[in-house]
């Protein structure tokens, strides 16, 4: 901010060499250059609010039927959208955190365990939608027992399910990206 | 070679800058640093190869059931081990070819469409098998219908196709982390 503003006492002015300097970086915090996504930017924190928010979508639908602890892959959904809607939510927290303060979230070791938890939730997320897609589909299309079924509720669920790893995906493929350009 | 033998006219030796440049590179031909696993190495053609043999067995025990047909994942099943294991062996007979002929496959564009296709192969492979391993569940335990189905036979294809994608997920990591370092 010093750096913009007119120098009213050139005598007792820096020298030139180090405002320079200054101005030719963007973010004196010692910030690389952000792409949207990576951990502390705002892209970042929106990809992260739409995990929360499809996750938490795909466990109230799954839960809200009243027959899904009789399949496996139904209760696999609800505990895999409950650990992502937690992860989500964390990370989220970090975020709002680091762009408040307005810190970089470069390190390795944070950028590593990142990558992990969102590989980890991202496959078992991914994992649980599929499961649930291959009953859904087994019950409505090919055994013709929508009737007697939530066949509606597990659909959305699954989709839901199916979006939210969609938006895990990028903040996964950016952050390994991250890791492994250092 | 020539770095290590004593140099019998010193006058007529090639100056000692071009000797060390020489002795410090190990391999002549223009290859980085191999990491096992990466296209045109050892590592990268023992993953093909089991990436191969575990989809075909997984292709075979799903084929020979007489009912697979009447379920949308077990059919899904087939298309996704089918084609890994396409896949797959063309990838093999490269990095033969590769090691044969002591060819680096460092090209960016290479890289980057290996790691497309290790991508997308992967995740139609994971998907199949989690939703056979739904259905397989559901069968096997939640029912507990296996008298009149196939049920270890869908067991064992559905095992064979997570390994793999076992088998799958390191090249694609390796290639994804090759790409993003260059």
């Amino acid at each position: 901010m010093n750096a913009s503003r007119p120098s009213v006492h050139p005598v007792e002015a820096p020298p030139p060499v180090a405002t320079d300097a200054a101005a030719e970086i963007p973010m004196p915090r010692g910030r690389m250059k952000d792409i949207q996504g990576m951990p502390g930017t705002r892209g970042s924190l929106a990809l992260r609010l739409s995990q929360f928010a499809l996750s938490v979508v795909a466990l109230c639908f799954m839960a809200s039927t009243s027959d899904f602890p009789s399949v496996t892959a139904f209760r696999c959904l609800v505990a895999a959208a409950g650990l992502q809607s937690l992860w989500s939510f964390s990370l989220a927290i970090i975020d709002i955190y680091a762009i408040l303060v307005k810190r970089s979230l470069r390190n390795s070791i944070i950028i590593s365990i990142f990558t992990m938890g969102d590989g980890i939730t991202s496959t078992l997320i991914f994992a649980a939608a599929c499961a649930s897609a291959g009953i859904t589909v087994l019950i409505g299309n090919d055994l013709n027992d929508c009737g007697e079924n939530h066949c509606s509720r597990f659909e959305t669920a699954t989709a839901m399910a199916f979006m939210s790893w969609f938006a895990v995906s990028p903040s996964f493929l950016l952050n390994f990206w991250t890791l492994a350009s250092k």
